[in-house]
């Protein structure tokens, strides 16, 4: 139903009216250099600022050379109100400062820290201590679930990696009312190293993490709660997820495995027509039903690949996986900008 | 309460009996090559024979130059009636029909293949079809839990890699009675790639597990069979096992991660107990407690680290990891063949 | 000089005219897949047919869900002639009976076998023994080096993926003259696994390469010839080439270490005053200098990143990287392609 | 001409005389949990101290449980002065003060460090800028080629990992006499990352190494200064020697790739001879001949495997392979330790 040549051409409609200006704060991180990345080639885009509130003078990207030709300069709230839209790729204290004050300047945010993620507010203090006020017309960002939300959003939370990879599995069957009363959700995540940041720690560093695998982060990673989040505001009731994330001895790439008891009668059949309902119009959503996906067919794409089996007793294992870096962070805030610019969902992401 | 020392000097006095002959059967595949470097330096044994089926004329293995002297030679079943005790690395078919014959020749066998591990016969034909006979006295080998019945086995069907790593974590607590009835128990077990042999294949071409990973055998591994008879033969009651194995990209190396409901007032206290009471006396067994274990820790070693963590309502994880090439195969393989000898379990493992 | 925002326009003023019918003779293995990968989303060209000569009957290719819609056919000669412009991504032996059929049909050939690259035929004899004829108009198609005739080629020998790293990095400091006579090139060479292609075998099983790191082909690749034959024609004279290739753990990424001696007086600026001139326009070369170039910075981009070091006595080591499947295979093919049409060389691969 | 059965037998012996007390300074980095492991079960040893100088208090090695059972405890000469034998795996400037002192003091030393390798006062002022004095018997360690002047040594340099894979292929060939003169020796070496040390850095960060590779110290890197010193002692006269390190995404292992010209004459069949003669009672060097060694076949093991190629006109390429954390540290220092004490030399590492 799409095609490449389609995306081509909205892309040229798009770069007929103005290019959007657009700015990235934190450019230097793993997810800020994907941005610039992204950015530096979309046809309805011109970037205004790169900065890094680490950097005290102008300087270049060497990974970006020939590719992006600015310089990254130092954190200014001046120079950023002068962009349509933001990208705030910065720790989650610093997003919860600045996504306000932007919002009330008129400028459109996209969020990539956890900061605004959580909806609710006790859940939110938990996770995210600061204290920091939501801003209206705040909207969490997974584009497949959101796209009208999002088109009109003033500030776009945009989510966690292992949420985007576990909801996108999750919330059509939730939705349905397919999962079975009273039985734990189980969701063991793996993920690669990128996915843990560029600041080098004993727990990424080579030979720590060659020809290893743990987990972390049991009962306590906040990702937890925004999956249960997103379960709950999809059957409108509480279910408990148990949520375990692995670092695992790749660079890009998250797998969720994820175990549910489904109600009685439910087959891969009915799975696979509701997730065909739900996904008519994902672009970046793939099916692969029975056959399970592998982080190898998304590894560097923006695509999330679902596949899922069923048996006789109603026991289902469903597997999602995405790139970390692209559709877990860089990749879907883009899809998020294309949303809210009201053009082609692919641009700058085919 | 073990010390290197101790088991150097057990080991001494091993040696000062003469020598078991024992003879490989399958020397040239990952778990047989490791089984070689094992006994070409264990100090209680000789090595009279190491075999292949692929081969029709003597040679040796590179890989083991220094280390053995011998040559590989074509299998005979004359040859192997010759020793004591006789390791099988074969594929099942073959294992299960040389294994009743040496026994009836009053060979002692230690069988790595899949062929003899289930013990109930509709079971064992779902998973094995091939006709055979299972010998009296075959024995179901995890060392730590099956320590007695080994010592006076005349076949021991040393388990698979994941039912190892597993049941060591989950059989302690099922024979504990602190499972909650009527809920699914979820293994989620990574493994390194060594554990799909030898034998070149596009699933295990580099560059198809490099940089990626995926889930397999849903619903259909026969080592959830074998898991399933683990905690029923410790509960004394069916309970059903959602076991998922995945392939990530390292060697060697298998990760479990176990999701079960504990029964009320179960704490990480109370597991703390019962794992301590169980491998009071079990030198390759290291309890981590919430630290969560590493496959680094464990790698090239006979060990396995249990781990584990559970909330206050009940819902506990569980993770397990081990070297699937030796405690999930030739390491626990010779852990078995000390406890028939009668010597130190650690002889030549340390 | 260059920047992304000319590219997309030099791209959309080819795709005003009608786009060029391409097609694919060889695309499920790594080349063509990315071959087929960058066609698929490229503005000037319209892909007629992808053929695969192992397949019977039409299928798809999971890898690509999306991104291409077309399915692999069996290899037809009738509809390769319908096309302007064909890839072979074939053996040796096929590529060599096909690729004269088709000029003579009028087709240009973009040839990815090792076939065409000798031009001398003595040379050719050793290495590819089969007996073929050469099309006129053949030429090597090192894109940097040979634009003006690429752009009139009637067949383009796309050069293999060791020898493209090399010459890139030696053939100005060849052409300048500035290489010390009499004294051996020394090119030692690291490749990823995807190099050694898509069948798998025990070199490239897995559990074979990770961890581990060997050298082969010593005295015997024929890329070495490749080499010398591009240093013989910048300085008109057979020098040396001293060539090892080694199989390194990772999957897409060729480095290559040159050592060698320069005539007196020469510095590192005299090495980026020749570079500078060489790749004066050149998108897709990169010059680092003495930071030295590293594999992760070109993967997944068709880059070639030099770097160099001289000591005061005229030692010289190069260090150049490119994406074996991409500035070593498919991207440069896509490369030359551009430039035959006549379009911004940058078109698809930006 | 050895076994495992004879190595057995000499550490037997050897443990029936009172046992040699060694201390470790330095025993949490990589080197130290290394040489901790071996100690632990080595007969011929007791370690009456494992010291880190980053320890305020005493503390235990998880990755050591069950292994070893004692604590590391802070710094304290006066406890090494209870030792007879110390091995220091500390910081240059560290282990130039505390390796005299203990001499002094009736102490013998195996030292880690670089501080004593270069024994020319001009050169090791160069790299290593601290003033220090140097103890008489002090003796460059690299075992098959100075075992008895190891076995009367005050202190024991150890060797560097790069020059000891490249020594021991190199060094015989030199003095045998058979490099040409005035043509440069190349080493062009690659290295796992555990090599750099257990300090996280960028440089070590597993998504800056896993799917790269780089050259780094071109012309800068100490290790050179030390190949040069042993080839200069093994010819009697200076050679130039072009070394260039590599980091490889792998965690133990060395392969250095060797380029040297022979003089007229000299054959494969001349250097097996060479090497032959030079380690006709060296357990630990295992040559390959034309097959080339690879990385996995000696990845934790005390094995330096080294295979070699000469062509028609001289040209000649070496390949050796070591584990940088045994042979090329560890391994070796427990080897010299062997030797000073009159012991089998395989003793503690078969």
């Amino acid at each position: 139903m799409h095609s490449a040549v389609d995306a081509e051409r909205s892309s040229s409609r798009a770069a007929a009216t103005a290019p959007a200006r657009v700015a990235v704060a934190g450019a230097t991180g793993y997810t800020g250099q994907e941005l610039l990345r992204i950015l530096s080639r979309h046809p309805a885009v011109t970037v205004t600022a790169a900065m890094s509130s680490g950097t005290s003078a102008a300087r270049k990207l060497p990974a970006l050379a020939r590719l992006w030709a600015g310089d990254i300069t130092p954190l200014s709230v001046d120079s950023l109100r002068q962009a349509e839209v933001v990208f705030l790729a910065l720790p989650d204290a610093a997003a919860a400062e600045l996504g306000p004050t932007l919002v009330d300047a008129g400028v459109r945010v996209i969020d990539l820290s956890g900061a605004f993620r959580l909806t609710e507010a006790t859940a939110r203090a938990r996770w995210y201590p600061e204290t920091y006020r939501v801003p209206e017309h705040t909207v969490y960002g997974l584009t497949e679930l959101a796209r009208p939300a999002v088109a009109g959003a003033r500030l776009v939370a945009n989510p966690g990696c292992y949420p985007t990879a576990t909801l996108l599995a999750l919330s059509p069957i939730a939705a349905a009312g397919l999962l079975a009363p009273d039985v734990d959700v189980i969701v063991d995540a793996k993920s690669g190293v990128s996915g843990a940041g560029k600041t080098p720690s004993e727990r990424t560093h080579f030979s720590e993490v060659h020809g290893s695998m743990g987990a972390y982060g049991v009962f306590g990673h906040r990702h937890g709660a925004e999956i249960e989040q997103g379960v709950a505001s999809a059957t409108g009731a509480a279910t408990v997820v148990n949520f375990v994330p692995h670092l695992v001895p790749l660079d890009r790439g998250i797998l969720a495995t994820i175990y549910v008891r489904l109600t009685p009668g439910t087959t891969e059949d009915t799975l696979a027509d509701v997730f065909q309902q739900a996904y008519l119009s994902a672009p970046f959503v793939r099916l692969v039903g029975s056959t399970l996906p592998e982080i190898k067919h998304v590894a560097h794409t923006n695509f999330c690949d679902i596949g899922w089996r069923v048996d006789a007793s109603g026991r289902a294992v469903l597997v999602s996986v995405i790139d970390n870096l692209l559709k877990g962070a860089s990749g879907q805030a883009v899809q998020n900008l294309n949303v809210m610019l009201g053009i082609d969902e692919r641009t700058g992401l085919w």
